[in-house]
């Protein structure tokens, strides 16, 4: 994708042909849904196989990994990936806040899901990494729809293996325990520990926003912050408020490659009930999106969207909140592969 | 109704007939559910037949149009009247911000509902437009509960029909597309298209608030501010404050007989899930009272509150809204009422 | 499709080309949800464009019409596509009951949906019949999901176009009304007397099944059964038991073309719940599936699954239930096709 | 009403007034809910005050009772009038399993609410006695919507004053408790041995059918029995079927004045999860209906459907249930007033 | 437990002290909800530690096992003792149907929950064994609320140690698919092949009642009867009648130990909605019910009720369903108590 | 509780043995659920029967109080207790906001419910009085869940009984209405007129938060301020923040004895849609939190979080809400018991 010898009339062409279907021609409410409306394209044929590194057909892939097999408290998360593709048709081309076009920006397409094992999370997580690694080869940028947050840890496996990423992480809970449950270091609430002990992190580079509630110890909180990472709870966002927030995450990751992980509990119950772990308190959906706008420009290199977990939603709002929060982040990585050239 | 010649005894008298039911006599979830637990008149009853021009019964009358047949996304909004009758219940005789009492300031009735074809909306229009023009004729202040948002523009078509009016429109979307599907130029997101078209409204005062989202294409808004309509979004909203807005609302509109459309996806999918195309980031109830008191003293000839659909609603929550901003209104307009004399 | 001279080696491969994904290697829940997890299949290539007559890609096209602007009641059919789309992806590859690999004897795949527009009846009906012209000659037999009961009258425009054909119709509702609200004609109180008196089925050869409650007049009744409609009533239905009734079906539509039509609301609203018009005292599920198995052998060209409204329904045990009558017929339409060899 | 010199002509005048609104004119989702869409009719009016005896406006009356302030379960019963009004909207006219048009046969309306206090049941006993001996001394048949069980008592005390009555009594339990919580004598568990012990019924004329789940204690069951009452556990109506069940119900009550209550917790909770106090495996609708019409031709003065709780419905099918039941044994006091003339 | 040494005054005091609380003092939906209202025993009190073999203090154990880690369809069982307690509180002392007061005849008591870990099925599965190894060897039977049909394969690990039980298997798939996702053998449809495999189940006496809907592959059914297992497809079931269905049930265990093991989605969807994989066309509540009756006095060692997934339920009607059958297999396991003496 | 002679080191051997259940050795739906996951405790042995005053085992009890019978809107109430525990088992250990570990600075149990009379309202008030009484005299201070509002009453008669109570309350409604439905004075409007009467209130330290919308008439509310207890509506709360509001409180009650009433309907139907009379336009849970946290270091002698109405709920957030809002004021409880030493 995007490589250099490829004029811009051709990426244009490229772009023209992975267009959302219009809902001022077939209703929002017709066919199979996919992201965002969004062609349909098998992974294998988006990396364009056995060409070049940087040859992807596409330049953002959305790809759904419907996993919850790690989840300590109420499962649902994998049931994610469908109700947001439902709730993506809603969205449309042109971003009202931002002015952002993002399919006139950069091809994206529906990759489908990653053939998971519901009952394994080892072999899980292979096929998770083994699914983005050509991916990651091809230069296409994956915007992930959970599942619960586990599946970031094999994403970055994939995404943070030439080099330790930066992190913007929007979450209600740090997820950085070592184990749980006596011995089990593979779930849903230790996914960052596990990347930064294995170098896909730059701990110094990585913020955490949103974070309240309360804790089972405090040994979660400080071993990242032993790191390095820099925790701010959702009282210091109330305290500080959103711009210097904002101002701070863009300080913490800098310029460097930097990967996006929102969890939908970062938003209050009232806005996604959705979701197994709830804490009241959050985010408003009008400060996420805020939040987001505010992150334009730095080099996202990919991003996820978790835990929304549909039987636990009510009137479908999580699955609609989801939705949204990928299509703004959606405008970051578009703006982003455009600069890019 | 108030004409000139009628004394303060006779009109108090007459507003003393038409106050709701206590609600510290008969429970609130007691008896058929009528608008604000008001009294049921006949529209030929209230505008007095055969009675010169304002001569109504009543000075406010409270309809329902429980047409949705021209809604693009999910449907349900024909249900609207019944769900917020039932939901008004829960108001009261006295408003706690204000200190307005509605009902010792102008006679109000509950007029039933209009006698729409669900499957016809060229037909329905011409129906509403028939129940209103004699309601307008008599000098009877409607606020309507619908509904999809196609209804206002047969209302207005009652009651711009004398002269163009101005609008206050607090919505997610413009709803001034031209046409959708191929030509279908009568449906809930071109009302306000067709009314300026019909020169039912003055476009230079007329102000949208609250927009946000996402579009299919910049024409319906470039359309709207070539006609010079002025859009306030979401983003606005937030960056200047609601103050500001209020009074840039009251500035667009001026001293000028006036419209106030309020399309209850203006509110946040937390606050109002239970309709056909939400959009995350929206009004909280409470911003949207506070917008609502701060226009008191406009010229209102009518309002309404569209687009509460029972059955994508959880709780019973948006219907709950739609009464309240229902009532916030029906305070504006007995103020307007009783300054008129 | 099925022409004679094409080889039984070359029909089993093209049927091994349609399978279903199976659950048993990727979860049911995962990646886009279509009819049955069949591969979806563009209409255009699936009838084999520029290719003679019965030259149909597939033998069998599952398609949804996601239409419901002609509901008088309640609406939201509209959405059953999606949904029952959604509930399919339970259904497997053999028949526990009846032994029917349906799969095995017949191409099936997912033709997407009708491109139809919500707000215009009249075009959607040209749309709907367009759509089913070209898979009718080709040879392809059609599998509905609705949608509301209008859809049925312009598939049968398609379908009985050379000749007229039989019907079981099974349904709480005759919908043989002649007109709705003082002249509209067009609504899904109707399709089943407008199919008549175009001569599209031959009411000597119709049948329906478990009418019931209550009806605005004994017109719609009367006309029908002066047409030799012969009626069914689920007070019937009980006295003489379910073998009877199956007999009695067949005996109506006798050897010649058959459509089945089964709306969802035959069944009881504790079994389907999410339905416009809901009648209690119904049909189970166990009863249906009783009376369609019965129904082996018939000469099946066509049929369909209408009313399913997910915004009505509770657990989503409606689009269950309307998945798996669907899936039954299925079972019914492979035998058939496999039968004509 | 239906006094001796009153003409035929005359009668059938006054039936015609009252006749539901046509759901074929104004859709059944239009306007405030009646039962069965039903003329309003004050209660002063409806007895005809200062005119003798049997002398009402109307025949048969529907009466809300709002009242669950006994309930010793789960509560919601007092929304039941107002859910069971607006599902009641989708009766129509005529009864397709009877062919007994009931506006045809008896002048019905809506009387509304009795006006309870819901943190009083003995003032609320009161106030209900009150409310109905008007109506008894009118000839006006009382069909009565609850609320819970307690209120079927004091409609006995206005109804059975004159003369013990009979009672098919169709539920789940038996509701012949002595107290409950140490003293507490008026609760919807006592109805039936209140009655009883005030000589409003005569036992001997008493059967309860459907009577299943598990008991505190056998003295509620025992005391019945040793008054002579007739218990038909619902294992008795399956072993027996329900042609000996309706025979044998008739036998007891025989041809005397009998009033029929049916507690919507007999039917099956998949049939009516909306109610205070499931027991699973009990009638469906289907047999519910079944029963009712066999029961065609006995003197009832009055009927009752109670514990239809709608915050604990789901899907609205128990408020549909009870509507539909409602309409059924509306059908049976109809027919009852014409028989007598 | 019952040892023959106890003598029977001081038998019938021990159960006098595990009676539930009653409803009539104290309200159903008052305090924390164990299973039935009974008295909560920890389990190693319960076992009577270092008491000898059958040294139970009580004879029932109700124990929840909140697992749902093997699901390979839609999760949510882990929440479903929860639930089935709560339900569970509306059961009473006496059985309408057959008379039996199970807390006469045995000791019960609710034993808490199996402490799991919802991410380790292997681990679970071992803590699951240590759970009930010594519950067996009190001579304490145990009745378990799921969790998914997993947990059934550990229990059976503990109590068929020591010889192969026969099986009564009520359920709409037969769970004996070999291994699922390529490999993964211990999930929740695998259980009673492991069980087969490892001796603990004798197929000869093992029965499966209620098999429906659609398979996979045959693979699954074949193996089960090559080992001689008996399956009742639903269809058998209707054909033959439950009386001949539990007549041969009896004949295929015969008089030796039993296990009884009752998965949810027997029953129809309707009745059992919250289930992960419903299958149209169940039974009712009612079937099940008289079926269980049907097999009093076999000699039952354990039994359980699983996949009841309350996050997909409604109205909560599945939970009340687990907890009413769970109620009638504890009669039959407490007159088994009391008849072994 | 904590009287002079006991030794820091008893203590904190005491409090060691009150711990809740870790959520990272058993999961959170795992077991019955307790307030906060806490030990549970007969009241009797809390007060520690036969020890003189101040020596209760614990230093805070947790109670429900599952009665709703004096609501006069819609009912639920009662179901409050055991859904706030059941949510309440998400609460951990340690404040993240605060830093608070309140399970380390007071004994903490679940004492379980109050055992009420739902039929009898006066009777309820005494058995509450009886069963807070003994508590106060043992010196624990008590957390309870509701329940309606009515049940602060007759705790004040216990907690307000020596000396009169200064009162933060925060709420939508003023609850000092005088009588209800024509003289009814114990019901849920009503309250804390009846404990300024009764003189359990000093007026002039009572301070009412977040009243809002419709009044059916002025005298509730000018009847609290001739007492001299100060109102802040919500737009005052609006326009003059959270701190200043906070500052007012504290300076209201001083620092004399006081109790806090938090009605969850206080919290906007986003945040708190299951209760019997919401009102739009409240708090955000986020704004509870900040204003409960400004209030640290009162003199709390007991508090209370009432009207959550489980089956009004959706998705379970208002249990949730009042979950959180209750470990909150826990937090503030246990710093004061640590503070009293």
């Amino acid at each position: 994708m995007a490589d250099d010898s490829e004029s811009a009339g051709a990426r244009a062409e490229r772009r023209a042909r992975f267009q959302p279907a219009s809902g001022m021609v077939t209703p929002r409410f017709s066919g199979l849904a996919s992201f965002m409306r969004l062609p349909v394209l098998d992974p294998a044929e988006a990396v364009g196989e056995g060409a070049g590194e940087g040859a992807g057909l596409v330049e953002i892939g959305l790809i759904g990994i419907p996993f919850d097999g790690t989840t300590t408290n109420r499962p649902g998360a994998r049931l994610g990936p469908r109700a947001v593709r439902e709730a993506s048709t809603g969205t449309r081309a042109l971003n009202h806040a931002t002015g952002v076009a993002p399919y006139a920006l950069a091809a994206c397409a529906d990759l489908g899901d990653v053939p998971i094992n519901p009952v394994d999370a080892a072999e899980t997580a292979q096929r998770i990494e083994a699914f983005y690694r050509p991916l990651a080869e091809a230069g296409i940028v994956p915007l992930t729809v959970g599942g619960d947050h586990f599946i970031t840890y094999p994403v970055l496996r994939a995404l943070g293996a030439a080099r330790p990423l930066g992190l913007i992480h929007i979450d209600a809970h740090s997820d950085t325990d070592d184990a749980q449950y006596g011995g089990s270091r593979l779930t849903h609430g230790t996914p960052f520990r596990r990347a930064v002990e294995a170098g896909l992190l730059d701990p110094r580079r990585c913020i955490q926003i949103g974070i309240r509630g309360s804790m089972d110890a405090a040994d979660e909180r400080d071993w990242a912050l032993a790191q390095g990472m820099r925790i701010l709870t959702m009282e210091e966002v109330c305290a500080r408020g959103l711009p210097e927030v904002a101002a701070e995450a863009r300080a913490v990751v800098g310029e460097g490659p930097t990967y996006l992980s929102f969890d939908i509990d970062a938003l209050d119950p009232a806005f996604a009930p959705g979701t197994g772990t709830p804490e009241i308190g959050g985010f408003t959906t009008r400060e996420a999106l805020h939040l987001l706008r505010a992150l334009r420009g730095l080099d996202l290199v990919g991003a996820d969207v978790v835990e929304v977990a549909p039987p636990l939603d009510s009137a479908g709002i999580t699955a609609l909140a989801g939705a949204g929060i990928a299509f703004e982040i959606l405008c970051l990585l578009a703006e982003r592969v455009a600069a890019r050239g």
